[in-house]
């Protein structure tokens, strides 16, 4: 579930998505008729596939989602956003099946773990890199929820505590301020604001994104270049200290800002294994989620449930 | 198992304990003869208590104690410090008993769980403030030991990356540096030095310890007084940084740090307070460990025993 759509897939038990469908999620401000939308959705792509009745269940990534509760809490993108949506239950009384929730960082982690880059791994972080930064922490095989459901908040550990960018969360120096889309292009903002270098990212007559700075990177822009390396060292530090906190076997990146590949990649990976406690140096493996980018929601949501049945 | 000497305790299902020994560590490079020695007194507190093959198993907490392989690694203030030790086997033939070893920190968590502040706890975090500062980080129910068993290094997480102190792990504005007796002595001697303020500390005929800071500070110090200000303000600023991790239901304090009452505790709950996410302001309980600090190692060491025949 996204602020402006929500992504609808039937899934087999491989993870492969047989079909799918989407309802937009802007503007619907009245919860039943929501589900309602979605339900009719459902019911054309699963028809093909037994119908509603014969699915396992229903797994949903969505911000702010409560595992344990099967909430949605005062999340500030969707329509709904001071309220509290008992989202899971409403789902499962409509459709008559068990459905399960979470927000999406977690899901991405489930995905992995069952159908990706962490297939066979009991110990692994997830982050995620969007407009946000997400986490997902498992251990021992299990995701960890934390006592309220909401753990991982990694996108807002403090990574700069003297003088921080603004969060939205409204505190200063959360990792997402830098690590983010959004933090990318606020770097480049910044270096092109105190710095007279030439930059290709100086001709723009749109409002800067990251795919700009990714792009003029590409093009051999040494500002745009410089802008990934200081992003990339943030991130690696950061991962550093995650390390130390549950020693994972590995480390994995999703979302849009890890297509800037090995621009990206390269200087976290130098950082973290820089930065690290010596007893992990070259040890936790740095991975790309291995989910294709297209059906990793749907994948991710949809492993909530196979995760669930096998515990 | 501590650099000095390593304590034995008879420990019965609730925890208490019956009988106690110690015999030296340091000096004692020869692993099996150290063993011996351990065997011996044991026996000799076992002896009324149905003898060594009545008790259940032996549970251990010693620096680098790895929970997985029960070896001991490089252990830098022990007699093997260079080398791995493979103490549970060692210890599990010559007993013919059940043996399980991990770090201090991580029997300090469970005794917590098992008999102490985090009784019924399914989620919370341990911080150890001893001369170091440890970690053990629970959740689900579980202790988190991760991948390689050398999970929860919370004292190694960098707090200043600035201009951070040296550390003894080679790096620079750990977490320990500030937050341990160390630190907290550390920080008066800097303050000493670049004040002129007067100060009981400054009479000290001795070298400045943490115990100094706090029996000047209850004397009215305010040099003193500003130490603990200073080291509680830190303390909760990583503490919330922590609950963003694993969102716990508690933070659990332990070791000599926490003797100074509310003089620590007061600035690190306002700190951890003023920093944490607002998801969780007000919500995290900030504990002191529950346990009797005499027996609290033996306590812990114990507990692991009891606490693995559970799961």
């Amino acid at each position: 579930m996204g602020a402006t759509s929500t992504k609808i897939g039937v899934v087999d038990d491989n993870g492969k998505v047989l079909d799918r469908a989407a309802v937009p999620t802007k503007g619907q401000t009245n919860i039943n008729k929501f589900i309602d939308s979605i339900y009719d959705a459902a019911k054309k792509i699963c028809a093909p596939h037994g119908g509603i009745s014969s699915m396992e269940g229903i797994g949903v990534g969505a911000p702010n989602g409560n595992f344990y509760t099967g909430d949605i809490v005062n999340a500030a993108n969707l329509p709904w956003k001071n309220q509290t949506v008992h989202f899971a239950d409403l789902m499962s009384k409509k459709f008559n099946l068990r459905c399960l929730v979470t927000n999406d960082a977690n899901t991405a982690a489930i995905g992995e773990m069952e159908y990706g880059a962490a297939r066979g791994m009991n110990d692994f972080i997830m982050v995620t890199l969007g407009t946000g930064v997400g986490g997902g922490v498992v251990c021992g095989g299990k995701m960890v929820y934390g006592h309220d459901g909401f753990a991982g908040e990694l996108g807002h550990l403090i990574v700069n505590r003297q003088d921080g960018r603004a969060c939205g969360c409204g505190r200063k120096g959360c990792l997402e301020t830098y690590c983010s889309a959004t933090g990318v292009a606020r770097s480049a903002k910044e270096l092109l604001d105190t710095s007279k270098d030439k930059s290709l990212l100086r001709n723009l007559t749109t409002e800067l994104t990251s795919k700009d700075v990714f792009d003029a990177a590409m093009q051999g822009d040494a500002l745009a270049q410089k802008v990934f390396a200081f992003t990339g060292e943030i991130l690696g530090e950061a991962l550093a200290d995650f390390i130390a906190f549950t020693s994972p076997e590995a480390i994995v990146l999703f979302g849009g800002l890890c297509e800037a590949g090995d621009l990206l990649m390269k200087p976290v990976k130098e950082s973290m294994e820089k930065n690290v406690l010596s007893l992990w140096r070259g040890k936790v493996k740095l991975l790309r989620s291995q989910l294709p980018q297209s059906d990793a929601a749907i994948m991710g949501a949809a492993s909530l449930i196979r995760n669930a049945s096998r515990q």
